[in-house]
């Protein structure tokens, strides 16, 4: 049993959960909690850390060939990202896709394109909202938040392991790219005419979803061929980010259940 | 200037912002930043608080005569919410409706029924959204997250000051009533057969949303007269609850846009 933070192992757990930057040199992220553990690829877990007082309930040997380490219940506070730990985290192997790849599939392509995105939560409930509405991908641009923090990977639910993504260095380029495959992309701005619910969505579609401040950068409205507005009553300005890729998310999938 | 936090208006402050007996016994909660503070009714502000690097930009007389008092940056700290304060907090009147007051509108009801919503984030972005929407009002369980509780109001973007709310003693009763007005009420259950978007919310319409981990309570969901589903694909087991009280309150907009 680990009972000091000073371990090694300690720190480097404390340097995953901190900094995307060691994340995405070791290719790991943190995982914590009973349910998420387990719904992780097996395949991709690397290590497993359970606290002492979980320690009994066939918990170990239930990882079967994957390295298991306790740690003493004050150190696993210390290491978890959470106010009331559930005794058990994994290390995960991180696995994105390219654009290639998340186009792979025989579905008509419905993706989500995120520039620049910054809440965890809103990133985490897009993933979540996006596979429940049957999203092909989500692409993001490069500054968005990393998809690897753990409040991200918490807000997920455990879409992080179903919903392919990836990452691209220049959205503008992808948007085009997109784009050249047949891909429509509308980009969401309040002050467009086209009502959301008005275009069709049936064929192969990305929606375009800027930063919580300060919306979408022209490059990226102008990538885009066409623009949807999402009506909005009373005063408001704007809707939550991850409410905005919902509502769009969930229009596709319900002009896709009723064809004609 | 007040440069102690011993002063009584500081303690004072410090109170409200984190008890929601102390607010509901004052009948007064905080609102934090230039924007929401600038937003509040004017009748409603009963207090305002600037630091002192805020004073100056016509900061103080803008306020007329709703008392002003000056706070030493520290102190303003220590009251603020937030962790980068704005230099401006109010103190604002709570001003809540009867459900009798939300439904004496002209507008066809479009109610949001929330059942012991727990996360401030939610209930906040539940308001947001629902104004956008265009919500006749929002009726919430007596156990419901307190709607102002500071990060409730934070996330409402100023929705707070719009959407009309009441709290109920008993829900099931509220949803009897508000049945017996014509409104259909509509649970919203993940295991149900009805798709969300085949109901008709053209006439009166409430909609129920229940708590983040357990849903909604068997006795709300069979005071509800109506059940629909938000169909979701992959391995989603729930969507966020604002999320789910977006997509339904969205939906109803959909259809009331486009009648026939």
């Amino acid at each position: 049993m680990i009972t000091s933070v000073s371990n090694p192992k300690v720190k480097r757990l404390l340097h995953l959960r901190k900094q995307a930057k060691a994340r995405r040199e070791a290719g790991l992220f943190l995982v914590e909690g009973e349910k998420m553990c387990k719904e992780a690829p097996k395949d991709l877990v690397a290590e497993v850390y359970i606290s002492e007082s979980h320690v009994g309930a066939g918990e170990v040997a239930g990882w079967g060939r994957i390295p298991v380490e306790i740690l003493s219940d004050s150190v696993f506070r210390t290491v978890s990202d959470t106010q009331t730990p559930q005794g058990v985290l994994a290390l995960v192997r991180q696995r994105e896709r390219t654009l290639k790849e998340i186009l792979s599939g025989r579905q008509i392509p419905l993706l989500l394109i995120l520039e620049k995105l910054q809440d965890p939560g809103n990133l985490g409930t897009v993933l979540r909202t996006g596979e429940g509405a049957g999203v092909t991908g989500v692409v993001m641009s490069g500054d968005t938040v990393d998809i690897y923090n753990p409040k991200v990977v918490r807000a997920t639910m455990g879409s992080i392991y179903r919903v392919p993504f990836c990452t691209v260095p220049d959205l503008a380029e992808a948007i085009g790219d997109l784009s050249a495959r047949g891909i429509v992309c509308y980009a969401a701005a309040p002050t467009e005419s086209l009502d959301y619910t008005e275009a069709d969505y049936r064929g192969p579609t990305a929606f375009l979803i800027g930063n919580e401040g300060n919306g979408l950068s022209r490059e990226a409205i102008l990538a885009a061929g066409k623009r949807v507005r999402i009506p909005m009553a009373g005063e408001v300005e704007s809707l939550n980010a991850s409410m905005a890729a919902g509502l769009l998310m969930y229009e596709a999938a319900r002009q896709r259940r009723k064809p004609g």
